[in-house]
């Protein structure tokens, strides 16, 4: 791979492939994301037909920027679920796709597109962009959490991006908070994940629905409406109790890691986003009283709670940061 | 304060200072331990007093280092339960000895010494000997973790002991692990320290005894021997159900936070030590099949857990790490 000069501000393309889409654009030195594409991911494709859809869109981004005269990209950045090996570029699995395993994503694109290329778990990308452009900005210590489906977690530890020999560290989902908690279904055994993510949040509810314990939430989706984390928030601010109670221990288990990451990791500031707490202000809230609550009075006078500066480019243009850094030898 | 001789290997004053005992030494190079002291702490003299105790002790070993023609140590290193400022050497609080409010204590031996003095909390400078002369040598990711009357914690990230900004990082025993639980009367809601540390485990035991719920402990203690680990432990042993049920439920949450420590910082050693985990081998098994159920299967595989190498001269090692680093210009 060649490599990106250190100082320079350069071109790229960024990948952000998920479960249900992939995003595709050109960043800009000044990182503006433009030639954008977003596409299905199709999991039934198999991982030849995914990894082929990832190199058409590539593909047909390289040649939207060439005909408007932008200049080359220096390198292919990728944002991906993990558990994922970032140094290699292997994705070790991803659960949302069947048959990834052990899949050589970065090398793939290397290859198809003729660029060097660097792939990170998602949460650490968004951290990056975070920290040098967004709600993390000039923090040695802060810690991204994200609630949407799932739970996910990404942490800068002494003003570096905290990977773990094995690149898999800050997964902040998979804490143990409910220790004599039943296995949650997700792999994990009483973990944050299992009680406060929005599958947790979905199957929760519908398992009151089940009992007839919620009258709220089941008028709300009594025309077929799914049982989701946004009915079931639904419910409870229009008086159910149970989808209220639901919510309120949910929230708690996220303060609880908060307050937890407070006293072991005594970040500046820890950023709360994904789709879940970008509409739930009550959940910033329940935070900040757990933090009260469970931590140490010093490193939660210093914590400052905050949502995430950007929206759902976040990836894309933490795969600019990823790309310089890691090309010009940088320790993320 | 003068500074050590970034490669130089000299002599130093090491203070251990703990709630019941103050450990002072004098420290060759070469790490031998010697000219030790071990004097009660005697909380109720008060601040000043308990300073005169500590400086006093200084002197002596350093009177006594003369008296052998050892050379003259070039710094003090202080070892002391937090939370303090590991920077400016000021002790915030101790809970175990009334009146310790904002007490410069480095400035205090410094001042009586005449020598350049660092202080840091006890579990940073236990891990600072177990990772540069123990246990976690060569580790660029570990984690200590000691059990005794309370739970103390401390970790080295990215190769760097991780403080935060406020020098309170690290306090592994203060992660919530039972959700619904009540507080605890050690100033946590749910945590570990308050289910699986020395003093939980006599709290619960003398609970178990007023409810008649624990014959075998009852029967151990009935000649007035203490209710606590060391007497819940036996019983459990010799079969006592509720005992065991309680130890099962304690080492179950020591080995959750383990687990959540492995998915979080994705540490390369555990280190697990302190009077209570020294003497129960099962205490390692329970973390080992907690980290299994509920840990990811890479990092998992990765930690390696082990007792500590140092006994209790661990933190008089540590000092000497400490002096060296913090005086040198090191980021410890």
């Amino acid at each position: 791979m060649s490599a990106v000069d250190a100082g320079a501000r350069e071109a790229i393309l960024a990948i952000d492939l998920g479960g249900t889409r992939i995003r595709t654009a050109y960043l800009r030195p000044d990182l503006t994301v433009t030639h954008r594409e977003v596409n299905a991911t199709v999991p039934a494709l198999g991982v030849q037909g995914v990894l082929d859809r990832i190199a058409q869109a590539a593909e047909r981004v390289l040649e939207a920027a060439r005909a408007a005269g932008d200049p080359a990209p220096v390198a292919v950045g990728i944002s991906s679920p993990g558990p994922l090996d970032p140094w290699t570029g292997v994705i070790h699995l991803l659960p949302n796709l069947p048959g990834w395993s052990d899949v050589p994503l970065a090398d793939h694109l290397s290859q198809t597109t003729g660029l060097p290329t660097v792939l990170d778990r998602d949460t650490n990308v968004a951290l990056l962009a975070e920290w040098r452009h967004g709600a993390a900005m000039g923090a040695e210590h802060a810690v991204y959490i994200t609630i949407s489906t799932g739970f996910g977690g990404a942490a800068v530890v002494n003003g570096q991006l905290l990977h773990g020999p094995d690149g898999t560290a800050g997964e902040l989902g998979h804490v143990t908070v409910d220790l004599d908690g039943p296995p949650d279904g997700e792999g994990g055994v009483g973990h944050v994940e299992g009680i406060a993510s929005g599958a947790a949040l979905a199957r929760d509810g519908a398992a009151l629905l089940e009992r007839h314990e919620a009258p709220v939430l089941a008028s709300l989706v009594a025309d077929g409406a799914e049982v989701n984390a946004v009915t079931v928030c639904a419910a409870a601010d229009a008086g159910d109790a149970a989808c209220a109670a639901l919510i309120d221990r949910a929230w708690s288990a996220v303060g609880a890691v908060c307050a937890g990451i407070v006293n072991v990791l005594n970040p500046e500031v820890i950023i709360l986003g994904g789709a879940i707490a970008d509409h739930r202000p009550d959940l910033h809230e329940a935070v900040r009283r757990e933090i009260a609550r469970r931590a140490f009075a010093i490193p939660a006078a210093r914590a400052r709670i905050t949502p995430p500066h950007f929206g759902e480019d976040v990836s894309l243009v933490g795969c600019w940061d990823l790309v310089h850094d890691r090309l010009a030898g940088g320790a993320t």
